[in-house]
C-alpha cells in the first residue's frame, strides 16, 4: 500500500465546496471520480481543509491510499487529463503511510482578495471581491493583528461546524495592498466553519469605526455569531497553503 | 455635440470578437446596447482594433459622439452598471471632436501569454495558452526581434481582412518569461486580420529549428498565408494598449 499526497488548485465557482455532499458536485467528488477512473479501484481522498461552496484553493492538500503501480508523476498527469479545467493537480508525491492530510496539518493559510477601486475588473471578477468603498488598509491591518493568538472563535463560527470545540490559534493575520488589490491573510492551526469569511466581513464593518479593536474583543467575548459582521462573499477567498511538520 | 473616449477591458471568451456581425453577440454590440439604454439615443461606437472571436482586451479604445449631459464619469459608471461582468469600462474622458479611435491611433500593442510548464492552471485557463513543451525564450525573442520594421505581412494575414494593403510597421516585438509564463508582445502602427496569432504560431513552429530567422524571412517573402505556421489559439491574446499622438 502506498500513500500519495496531492497539492490541488481549484476554481470553486462551480462547486458546492470541497466535501462530498448530496446536493451538488464537490471538488472531493470530482477528484475521487477521476481517481477511480484512473486506477480502476473505488478511491477515497482526504482533504486538509473543507472549503465552502464557491471558495477557491491555490494550495489545498489531500491524500489517498492506493496499490497502483503508477508513479506519482504519472498519477498527476492522468488525473489532470481526466479532471475538468477548473481543478488542477499541481503536485503529487509519495509520502509515509502515517501522513494524513487533515490530522497531520500544522497550519492552514487563507487569503482574501479585494479589488478596491471605483470600477470592476473582468479578469479578476471570479477571484476577488469588488469593493468600491475605500478600505483603510493600515486600520484593517491593526484589527487583523489583534486576532493573533489562541482564542475561542465561536462568534465567527457558522452553523454546521463539525468541530467539538471552538478554540483556534491564529499564528499570523495581516492586511496589505498592492495597487488596487487589498489582501487579507490568516494563518492558523485550524479554522471553524465559515471563520475566515466572518472575520473579513467583521473587519469590513469595523475598520473605519472608533475603537474597532475593543469592538472586536467584545464580539469574541460574546461567543455569539449574531454579533459579528456578515460573511464576506465566498469568491474572494482562497486556501493558499497547508503546512506540515517538517515542511521547508 | 461631444466626443467620448472609452478605455475598455473585456474577456473575449463569450464574444464573437469586437465588431458587430450577424452570427453572434460582439463586444461592440454589447457596449452600443448599454449606451443606447443609458442615453436613450441610438448610439454607435468606433473601436481602435477589431479583435477576433475569443481574443481579450485590457486596453481597447473606442469613441462615440453624444449630446448627453452626463459627465464622462457618470457615463462610465452607468455603462458599467448595465454591461455584463465580462466587459468593463476602465476609463471615459471627453476628447476633441476630431478624435477617432481607429484612424487617430498611432500604435496598437498586443500581448500573447503562454503558460509553459507541465501542468495547467485553473485560474489562468481563460487568458493563457497552456503549452507543456518547453519554449526557448531567447530563441523566440531573437525571432520576434527580426520582425521589427516596415514590411509586407501578407503571409500572416488571414482571409477577410478589410485592409487595402498589407504593409505594417512593427515598432517592437519581444519575448520574455516570468516564472512559468512566457509573454510575446508586438507593437505596430496597424495589424492585419489574424496577424498576431499567425506570427505567434509561426514562432512556436520555428523557434527550435535551425536558421529560424532565415525561414521567417522566406515566409515573409512568399506573401502566402499557407507557408506560415498555424494560428496560435485566440484565448492567449489580448489587445493591451492603443496609443495616440500626444499620449504620455
Amino acid at each position: 500500500m502506498r500513500n500519495i499526497k496531492l497539492t490541488i488548485e481549484y476554481d470553486g465557482t462551480n462547486y458546492h465546496g470541497w466535501q462530498i455532499q448530496p446536493n451538488g458536485i464537490t471538488v472531493q467528488e470530482a477528484i475521487q471520480n477521476a481517481l477511480t477512473t484512473l486506477t480502476k479501484v473505488e478511491s477515497r481522498i482526504t482533504g486538509a481543509g473543507r472549503t465552502d461552496s464557491g471558495v477557491h484553493a491555490a494550495g489545498q492538500v489531500a491524500n489517498f491510499e492506493t496499490n497502483s503501480k503508477m508513479s506519482a508523476q504519472v498519477l498527476q498527469k492522468g488525473l489532470n487529463s481526466l479532471l475538468p479545467e477548473d481543478i488542477v493537480i499541481v503536485n503529487a508525491v509519495d509520502v509515509p503511510l502515517e501522513f494524513h492530510a487533515r490530522f497531520s496539518a500544522a497550519s492552514r493559510t487563507y487569503r482574501y482578495t479585494v479589488l478596491n477601486r471605483e470600477y470592476p475588473s473582468t479578469f479578476l471578477r471570479g477571484t476577488t471581491y469588488f469593493c468600491p468603498r475605500r478600505i483603510n488598509v493600515s486600520h484593517a491591518h491593526r484589527i487583523c493583528n489583534a486576532l493573533v493568538g489562541k482564542r475561542d472563535f465561536s462568534s465567527f463560527q457558522c452553523s454546521g461546524s463539525e468541530r467539538t470545540n471552538s478554540i483556534c490559534e491564529i499564528y499570523e493575520a495581516c492586511c496589505w495592498s498592492e495597487g488596487d488589490l487589498v489582501y487579507f491573510q490568516v494563518k492558523a492551526d485550524a479554522f471553524l466553519r465559515g471563520m475566515v469569511r466572518s472575520i473579513i466581513g467583521t473587519i469590513f464593518k469595523l475598520h473605519d469605526t472608533n475603537n474597532p479593536i475593543a469592538q472586536l474583543y467584545d464580539i469574541l467575548d460574546a461567543h455569539d455569531r449574531s454579533v459579528a459582521g456578515p460573511s464576506a462573499p465566498a469568491h474572494g477567498l482562497s486556501l493558499i497553503a497547508v503546512k506540515y511538520h517538517g515542511d521547508a
